[in-house]
């Protein structure tokens, strides 16, 4: 049995990944911490853990932590990267689901993030989690920087494109819709039923945080910069992500086939059957994107659909895809399920 | 494992039979039917299965039907009591989640659904499928008509009271609030999003067809007649029933001692601690039932609060729970699953 | 012209005034204050407001105030009770639609509200304003409590049944269901979309501070002390509150014409037919309470359905609708609107 | 007075006419026409027009109908053809809601709707229906074809930019999210709220009808063919579009001016401030279209948020906007309403 620690349990990424951990077959959950909630049952604060988690929230304590095999930071921004360097001095095996080490660049990430980076050897260190793109690496990482929800639905999306060198690598459109979990569980205005649901907004047009490391994803694929647009929308649901992904096509090809065969060996990818319309709640709750490509009027805009659940692929599922990737089980061990429909 | 076939798949019940039993560790799913979709693979119609469940919609067919060890009817009332004895002559055990063979009480079963039953024999043969109440005699049914969704709400609800003796069985109240998928998947103008969502509304004050059921179960408890106005609610979300039921008390009692002794042993009710609001959300795709009881400012009305979701505890996921009954197997195999939440 | 001010604009009953009056043919907006957004332009906190409000929030002053006809308050408890003096004494009329003036009974307001009340003696001289339990003592009033949204919902729906002396006033059941705007503009986890979303729950079970407001007024209608029990439960829309009110018939009428007869000049309260289930979104921006009688299979169960729109009849609207009273115009002048549907 | 008749009144164009139309002070409802209905009250199918509304829906009559100023036709395509003819000879100015009159080429119209054009000569002779682009010619228009709601928000956000030749026009990417209300009143699976709420999802990305449509528009402001790529997404809500409009500069200029000075007289276009998020919600039940502009990064991707009321700006109320400019009066009158928020 793998033993498992989070970090930060009291958010929707935290308590993702406990519903999903909890029933893994290979995973000891140990330790659960959350400074602002030290001492109650998890099972108050979420009550559909009730009867199946019994920890309590505990202090984080290094020490605690490092009997663990492998310890999850499910935290906003720059806690782990505070917390992370004796962890791995101590050996401990770190999963981040947040933005900390997902950069190279670290001047961009100070500039995104508006703070200094503290730890930039681990950033340098750290493998990103997307495991379509990094399984090798995410083998034998001691440090994962799990990938972003937006960034994953997108760099899906463009992968088979990009790597083919069918597209127009300057003028990348990305028009992504998300559902309110993705602002995480803090009160606000914005996210407020009453604010948010009947409503639908763009935001962030100016820029994004999750575009440098869409970029930094592309770049990879492409082999050198890319120019991309991203507009993030906020869509009056609760879980989804639906990237409708637009770019001009450099000359012709078998899309469909392109992509099925891009993603054949993907335990966690799905194009769907040409023509279709992924539908967001049919990921709802599963680790899985779904894509379709579309070439409308035998034009030269391919039209890219990648959908996936942003806690699930877009966070908790995909760590636990890297932790089983990392231990060496079964990729789709304990994270197999079946979205929940209607 | 335990060969199981599926009539009337293509309804929401049928896909939540899908989905649970595809992951069932004792369970071999057979065969699916639908008249109108015979042939299309169910995947087809439902995404989320893909990849988890590769049967074909078939035709009905009985001696197809009688290889399987048990079959499920997710089928609109009057299709089980066609079907369902030739299978029962055939030795084959049947999970009926319609209403057919809920009601012992033929004349009244007629009324309500307004046409001839067919079949009065096996109405008296069906074990009501509710296991907190007929736990013994379902191990050995070779037919059970499982409880619906308000009923299974409310009996649970007001079970520890009627038992106990402590209310007044003459007036009773339950004001139930339901999710749109209990309307069942048909397009009808009453449950559009344009007409349903950012919208409340009673519908059959008058009466609705689960009153009778849940008086039947009511009167078992109680010994004799009990006295019920049931008033369903329509609620713009998906998933879920909260039932709030009002009595009065007619003597004194440790209401949660009661409630907390009546349920120790049940697998999948909650007794959620004093002064709890529970929340539909909090049982979401899971099969659970979770109760509170409170009494406010000590006065002699009792009000519980039960909640559960429809398409599981209130259909799905308990005829799965009978089935496990019926099979020796722990009651909980394969069904118990954490809530999503968000 | 009357001269109109709005202390407290910034909130939902705020923004929902401004929408009404900017229209009201007989009303000139003077003043809106905000100490929080003092400075900004109305209209870009309501965006919807552009090009109709061009007012800026100021700071609250007693000077400018007492140059209205008329002040509203839009604003949390002991906001009213501490500026409401100074304005009376300066001959402003004074329309509260907090709950600072609406019981009579200052102890009773003291422990609901945890707080000392310091203006009992304007609680005395306040008028209710509910105008179909108050028209004629509202004509003369100078302060106007405004009723709340789910008193004035229930209280309706009760009074033509305590009025005639036709229910057993001991044992009043009165389960509402509100959208999420009734909790107000105040950011909090739960009344965030993805908390508040595809979930129903009730709330304050054990008492909740509409409950005396509401049986102050029912006692008024029978004349003594009644016996309700109240639960109010939280629904997944942002406007609209359905009251379910349930009570025991003392002996047989023709509810239909009772209620039928009791509104029937009543400007601002709808008699549905016979069998009929209101729904809130038939009032969705209407200042109008909608409202049927039931009779469930002739038992001595009576169910009244009332519906309104918790922000309008429940609140701005309805404060309107004093306010016409108050200045002797057709009480329906600028609130008549239709609703929104769907 | 100007005597007023609707064809086809029963779905929500017709109810959103009938709610608009009702309180427009130079306007009297003289008939609504249903053949399904005929008979009915109109209150009856619509609650909320309860005390506003008095009249029946009859059957469609040619002499009746003549009798009006004008007819409004709120019915599916293929109707009005069959049914304007003789209206127009009658002398009767008309204003089709409906596609039928919308598109100048014939042969196009035919592909996307797939049946024949019974009335090509009417086609020719109709002005089209958006104001800001039109606004002459409807003045004297027999016949006005109002403009689709996706085609209004599309063409109101690239207006400015075409026609100041700014842009690539090859390259255009029109990505839109649409409430189901668009869908119409009528029953279908993929309008329940169980299959649409907590969803998102593209549709028709091979070819929508409103594409050649657009198109058509974009041609007229750039005065050559454009290229458009459309795609158009159903959104968990009931109203509001939001158009997310990409271009490639072709020159630097000052955007946020152009677009400012290009609507300035615009009564119903409003631009919001640089950096602006319109919100669907800001429009909602609103006769106007909320438009941003953002060139994010500074890069050559432009990027024009437009947001309206699908059923106002988008259908009824720019139908009656198109009324008022035809008989000469106040383009405002009668739906000029603030938005309802939250």
């Amino acid at each position: 049995m793998i033993k498992v620690g989070i970090v930060g349990g009291t958010g929707y990424t935290g308590v993702e990944l406990l519903r999903l951990l909890a029933i893994h077959p290979q995973v000891s959950l140990e330790i659960i911490t959350s400074r602002s909630e030290a001492g109650m049952p998890v099972s108050d604060l979420y009550p559909n853990l009730r009867g199946h988690v019994d920890l309590c929230f505990t202090v984080p304590d290094d020490a605690a932590l490092s009997t663990c095999d492998v310890v999850f930071f499910a935290t906003p921004h720059t806690v782990a990267m505070a917390s992370v360097p004796s962890l791995i001095d101590r050996g401990v095996r770190v999963i981040d689901l947040s933005a900390d080490f997902r950069l190279k660049n670290i001047p961009l990430w100070e500039k995104w993030y508006n703070t200094p980076h503290t730890c930039p050897h681990l950033a340098e260190l750290a493998v990103y989690g997307l495991p379509e793109l990094n399984r090798e690496a995410i083998r034998e990482a001691q440090l994962v920087a799990v990938a972003g929800c937006y960034p994953t639905a997108v760099q899906l999306g463009y992968m088979p494109l990009l790597e083919a060198g069918l597209i127009d690598p300057q003028h990348l459109i990305a028009d992504a819709k998300s559902g309110v979990s993705g602002a995480g569980r803090k009160a606000s205005f914005g996210t407020m039923l009453t604010e948010a649901s009947e409503n639908m907004k763009a935001y962030a047009v100016a820029g994004h945080r999750h575009l440098p490391e869409i970029r930094q994803g592309l770049n990879q694929m492409h082999g050198k910069e890319v120019g991309l647009t991203f507009v993030p929308h906020l869509t009056p649901m609760i879980r989804g992500i639906h990237a409708t992904l637009y770019s001009q096509l450099l000359k012709s090809a078998d899309l469909q086939s392109l992509f099925e065969q891009r993603f054949a060996d993907e335990p966690f990818v799905d194009v769907m059957p040409a023509g279709s319309h992924p539908e967001t709640r049919s990921v709802r709750g599963a680790n899985v994107c779904r894509i379709a490509v579309h070439q409308p009027e035998n034009a030269d805009t391919v039209v890219v659909l990648s959908v996936i659940d942003n806690l699930v692929k877009g966070a908790s599922g995909q760590a636990i895809q890297n932790m089983n990737i990392m231990f060496g089980l079964d990729e789709r061990l304990g994270i197999n399920h079946i979205a929940t429909l209607p």
